[in-house]
């Protein structure tokens, strides 16, 4: 292991957290020194790496394991100590005016908004409290801007897709920031990078200065996917639900790239929602592109989607091959029917509250084995309910193959078992077998994948 | 009575409140039509008022006693539906921006912190956390901006002076502008309107434009005093403590201009405080300041000072007769030492954490005929501490002028009876005859003055 | 004489001429101490003294005898040195941003663009080449905004009003700036400055910060009429003729409060050209006003035209009496026109292209004593050829009231005489003589009126 | 030869020539439709295949063939058509922002100012005059921005350098960008896109919206070398000359990348400037850098100034290999002296007067076959005339190499003899040598470099 280069430095806030009250900073030192600490220099540390491409996790933890930060009180406010930190995140002795905000934006999420310092009146028992929740979360972090027309387009997809991909998200971005959009992510590196990328380049080119490139993500991956520096809006999640329901009631608009078990989730997540009764009459436009080389992926997971969740399922979105402008194109003309139809039911722009999201969606899913045995997934039951079944399925998967708690769960009792309608569990057998071939289920360290879960029909 | 032009309309909001969870808004449509529904009435009918000035509070009330303002829940957000409204606050139709953005302020101030739907965790008990829940409302109102200089002046004085000093203290404020610095005042007429109108030329001529113009009231005199038309940062304390803390801590000195009694409680604060030994290192520039017609009355306000707190109370503020100019500087001389002393201590520029405020100045003072007779004026006290009590006496005053609930009291049971020291009581018979035959107690109405208290020695 | 508080100051462009090539310096250098010196003193003299309500042009020549302004060349580029000049511009040394911003705006105006140092290929034989000139002249001054809509009014009328009338025209200015119009006036006091004191309360009002203020003016009526302090785009155009041809180009609409010879001319100015065949087709909208106790005049005024140009030539204006809403209502109405008119032929909103002014308009008249004498004011001449000789007839009693060189050939050779048909000439008579009587040709100087005229029909 | 997309279109002005004139539209679309007619269309064809890497100019000449540029005049204004124009300058048929800027920019350089349609007071004859001249372009450009500090960084080198050291150039703009610094240079491919591309990621990182990517460019090239998309300010200076003085004059510092002969040319240039006994005390901090393999062409041509200019002229650069961080910390420090230089004697930050420019590298050098014959290349010459020889040396095998001119011609006359003392012969020799193995004079089109000079000692 290299031994990195080092700084000792101390910031004060930029982008959040400016004024505190006495009482905030005090409790917001105790907190972060205390139960929250962990997260919080993980997530920090993370940060601190933005845009070293070469690094996962693991190897950021170990390069940096005597890193420490400090939560500070001075009559002024609250102040960062860190001490041997990452020197690529200072440009002679000063922290980048970029790292110092997402550093911020960690402390504001991790510890001061997810603490309930700010505000206790967290009701997560009901539907209508987790979505308020995720609302005081996105406009603590001044996400939500209130008058600006729809334009933020959300683009999922895998964080280790193959060049020809990756160049292909880049003009897919290049063509939106052409039109004026925003682009949202899970703010890591290959889908979640490239449309970012391409659209700064274009924003400049149209000589606009306000563009958006929010990146929203979750403790838990943040320091496997640390924030690409082109994020200038960074808010982080307590956890995946949370995190998807900001994604879609956030967005005006999904475009699916290819990816694996992740995108998948998303994708089945955002079905279910589209296609609960109460939504039919909501336009949400949501397209699935890739270039050439990526059409039978595409075409793979469509007739997935037929098999499991039925024709109808199918009508929610269209397949776009290899036309970067197409893509913009349509999604400029179904943002043109959300503005519409926000504008006739006097709904807000910058926060989808028309939505219906199903509790099944929202519940946190605990991906033990004893759960990922128990999903129902059923033909006979109603497609918007096996939606909810069949992305706690593959979040399951999505935990066993990356996040930590997962890893260690699959190593004590081995790979989950998922029962099901042979109906069901064909055609999800099939597509997870794809996503290893295409190496798509493959891990940045690079070793042969294991698969994680055993499909019983 | 003339039958008034009225007006139905819908205004959406701007400034505050654009962004608010469905849950937030159900909220705020319970208080505003429940328990705070008169107080709120009142206020937006006052601010609907701004600059029609003829009017005083009961005239307004009556002129338009079929005026009703609804707090109405719809997707997007909240939205005021407002009944019979003065026309004046609109043009051709469609609201003034800077009335929309005031009624706002007074939804936001009353209605939604005012209540604790914002942050339950007000604790009012001690002295920290009252000083933390004024910091709370004027953050909460943006007025709190980090990074800037020091250059808010408070101006102090009378509502209902004479055209010199009026003309006096539009000068003062057009020097103050002159010199880039910022006014704070109690938002209506008279000194709280002719600084604000100075410094608004000014600022324009140094082609500055951001120049602020933050106005401090309370929902008790808000609808006598209507903010007047200049203000663009409208604050609404609930009460004349939180308010004079805020005054203190949120501005850098402080200018005094002619007044009466709530002048003089004013002034009996910020000497209190600036007297605690806590403070002695402090930096708090306060002038003293009117035409050459005014002399006799700060020579006399000096005289009483000496004569209750002491020669060293005499060295806290320094008197300028007669020259705008000189009081400007000497303003932009004492704000250099604000900034250098703060920058030295890591205190903020936008809040003064540092100064001691004792609990006594906090806590409310109910001016109830008991309370009165029984407020401790003594010349053997801690002059910081007889400076409370004398705060209090004019505090009690002020309310048996001009405020409802003291008018009442008085009606009900004649003039309060202030006992004390003849060391004290005499200067402060003095002081309150001077103000009588000033007409610094004058009613707007224009009635004989008739004292509502009597100084027993 | 009393004597001034004077200051020595050098200061650097700001808003003009910051960037300067060492020729251009040097050649400014040359003409601004040569030949255009006293012009350029003079009006330099006028700016410093804005504000400063109590004096006249000759009183401030006085009292400033040594007041001298030198043009330094160094490297960076021009400064200027100002020896004994007025204090009350400078503020603890520093010179008030906007009188800068002026005193540049009269270099360049006066030494730098009038005397073609910036483009020699001024071709003044033309009336093509003069409308090209008076574009250079105002391009050159930033006045030309591309892209802005519609939405400069012109405000004529006397500089010495009554208190009645001069409010009025703040009321008139306050309503035009709540419905965001901008205001271009002669930049001096009266209705030069009402109308802009009333919109800047309102545009502060509407929270509008880039409202415009734009002065027209000439090298020799500056000094008579310093630019008010509100101004915050000044622009001296060489003389009487250019600025009129400026006003009516510029601006999008015209308003005309009462006033005397001046604002005949200017009335008579438009008149003239609004009824030339090729202008039938083209929107401008024209609005006499005045408070209920003007009416008697503007009725005159209405006659008169009636009397001297027909009837046709009342159908270009409309008459509001006392009504300011209404006044900037009918405004508005009409610049919608203009907009649309504008679009329709593509042509600019910043300049009014498609105007023709006659050449008789735009060529400079010399109100000699032979001139005057031999004006054609008969009825059986076209009325807009006869509107060019009236205001011709104007132009010369201007200049015999007020201007240096008028005054002076009054004083050598009596009256003017001027000749014409009686149906001319006894309107014309009847109007002088009202303007004598309702003292709108009393000077500032507070001398009773002795016409320099004589009406001989 | 493909068949392109094309596409008709209509464009108004946008960045420059928003408001002209009716008689500086009518001369412009003569002029622009006559003399300057195929110069201009060749700029806007180059201007609208911008971002289109794969093309050359001559390529893209021919396969744009019946494309046309007209210019119109309307009342509004100028406006442009283009027939047959290449699709990708257009998004869903409107024209990209900057592209539609740069096309103005074409418009105003080669049209409005290079044919002096707005000052015809050129005065090429002198020294003085030409300086002028290159200030009256890249002000009306409004390149020259007074008040901000020094920070432009010029960069020079090859528009063809390997993959090495193009992702070298990145590194090091991305150095300079998060230093807040702003980038000049030719405007193509290689070093002149390098530098702005790395700086455009560290000013986002940074949170800065107005970095300057300034191109400065001829006509005789922006066809062969397109403006790269990132270029936010372009000028077209009409020779090498102008060109070259643009780049010190406006530039605050310059770092030299590898490069052929065009790089030496400049770097030659620049040396004779330094090392004039007229600049001694003006600091300008040169640094030339390269990525370690680069380190032995550096030597070299730090060893051909030493054997011909002297050791002297060596103490006007410093060397720095590999090492990006430490290239922008040296220019950093550079630029602080520049400030305090031009502060001390009152220069200009925007343009920098105080250089002097002997009149040998202002005239332009003509590479005819006598021409290059006759340059004297003697040991026994000052060094900074020297320098002024060996430039045009370079400069003819330039124009030899890559402009059409040259082109013809060498065809016509075979290669370019040049004559000199051998100590100056042999080391140039050598460099060329060394220029044509390392593949730096190899042209766009591939085929293997036949050499248009031969050296004879």
């Amino acid at each position: 292991m290299v031994q990195r280069q080092v700084i000792n430095a101390s910031v004060s806030p930029k982008g959040s957290l400016e004024t505190l009250s006495q009482r905030e900073v005090q409790q917001l030192s105790e907190v972060g020194s205390g139960s929250s600490y962990t997260l919080f220099r993980q997530c920090v540390l993370a940060i601190l790496n933005t845009g070293a491409q070469v690094d996962n996790a693991k190897t950021i933890l170990e390069a940096y394991q005597d890193f420490e930060v400090r939560i500070h009180q001075q009559d002024r406010g609250v102040r960062l100590e860190l001490l041997n930190a990452p020197a690529d995140a200072f440009v002679d002795g000063e922290m980048i005016a970029s790292t110092r905000e997402m550093l911020f934006s960690a402390l504001r999420d991790i510890v001061y908004t997810q603490s309930g310092l700010d505000s206790p009146r967290i009701d997560l028992s009901s539907s209508a409290g987790i979505t308020d929740y995720v609302f005081h979360l996105l406009r603590n972090a001044r996400t939500l801007r209130p008058g600006v027309d729809p334009k933020i387009v959300v683009c999922w997809g895998g964080h280790s897709i193959n060049t020809e991909e990756y160049k292909y998200t880049k003009k897919v971005g290049h063509e939106l920031g052409l039109r004026s959009l925003d682009i949202c992510t899970g703010c890591g590196p290959g889908v979640m990078k490239g449309p970012m990328k391409g659209a700064t380049i274009s924003h400049a080119k149209q000589r606009l200065t306000g563009g958006r490139y929010l990146g929203l993500t979750e403790p838990g991956i943040i320091a496997a996917e640390a924030p690409n520096p082109i994020v200038n809006e960074l808010v982080i999640l307590p956890d995946i639900e949370k995190r998807l329901e900001a994604f879609v009631r956030v967005g005006h608009g999904v475009i699916i790239f290819p990816g694996g078990a992740g995108t998948a989730e998303e994708f089945l997540y955002l079905l279910g929602i589209l296609m609960h009764p109460d939504n039919s009459d909501v336009p949400f436009p949501v397209i699935l592109t890739g270039p050439k080389e990526a059409a039978p992926y595409l075409q793979q997971l469509h007739e997935f989607v037929g098999a499991t969740l039925g024709e109808s399922a199918q009508t929610h979105y269209q397949i776009i091959i290899d036309n970067p402008a197409e893509v913009a194109r349509q999604m400029t003309s179904g943002l043109k029917a959300v503005k519409k139809f926000r504008r006739e039911r006097n709904d807000a722009f910058h926060f989808n509250w028309l939505l219906k999201i199903d509790e099944g969606f929202q519940r946190p899913f605990e991906p033990t084995h004893a759960n990922m045995a128990s999903l129902k997934l059923r033909s006979d039951m109603p497609a918007h309910e096996l939606a909810i079944n069949l992305r706690q399925a593959f979040s399951g998967i999505v935990s066993g193959n990356v996040k930590e708690k997962g890893i260690h769960l699959i190593e004590q009792h081995g790979p989950y078992e998922i029962h099901g309608d042979p109906a069901i569990m064909k055609p999800l057998d099939k597509l997870l077998h794809a996503f290893v071939e295409q190496h798509r289920m493959k891990l940045p360290g690079g070793a042969d994948y294991v698969p994680c879960y055993r499909v019983v029909s």
